[in-house]
């Protein structure tokens, strides 16, 4: 039902946690199972995202996705991170089954709102 | 919006794991989100659960509730066990919020399909 990588990613999680005065935080809520998920970013003076961390409550697609997302977006600029979709994440991962790709959107609108916090502080 | 012990199972979960020649494996589906539980179940002779552990792709509130109800049914009796519903799993708990109850019901069904594959087989 899940893919090596699924499996991987959900049984040894990377960059869980949290980071202190982070740069840009994103909280987010997931309307159709009521999890919830928090992305912190921290990004340097040219904009390149130094280091990402998460923290949810979300089920083993939603772990999944957001660890993969973190690496996904590690050392990339803001522009770039922006440009990361859901879908990148699954392709990813070797795609999940139907019914958990909402938990995946989880993630991507995390690092949005994130992304978001941000700029709104620069 | 968790309690205090829901945050405590969640992020130390008891009895995760398999367990080899189990007296009965139950494995259940969450129609609402998607996510699956598997409960091992260790039964003596004299019927009662002298080893229980689960694994889980569902969410925090699935991983709390699997973990107060593998603690609830260790050292009862069959007949006992199958007294265990969802309710008496959250009350310990200290409750859910209403948006996570159906992920409570995972651990009920998955112990109460334990209980009737170790019955089918005696
Ligand atoms: S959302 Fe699937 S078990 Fe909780």
């Amino acid at each position: 039902m899940y893919s090596e990588k699924v499996m991987d990613h959900f049984s040894n999680p990377r960059n869980v946690g949290e980071i202190e005065n982070a740069s840009g935080v994103g909280t987010v809520g997931n309307a159709k199972c009521g999890d919830i998920m928090r992305m912190y970013l921290d990004i340097d003076d040219s904009g390149v995202i130094k280091d990402c961390k998460f923290k949810t409550f979300g089920c083993g697609a939603a772990v999944a996705t957001s660890s993969m997302a973190t690496e996904l977006v590690m050392g990339k600029t803001v522009e770039e991170a922006l440009k990361i979709t859901n879908k990148a994440v699954m392709e990813a991962l070797d795609g999940l089954p139907p019914a958990k790709i909402h938990c995946s959107l989880l993630a991507e609108e995390a690092i949005h709102s994130a992304l978001w916090d941000y700029a709104e502080k620069n």
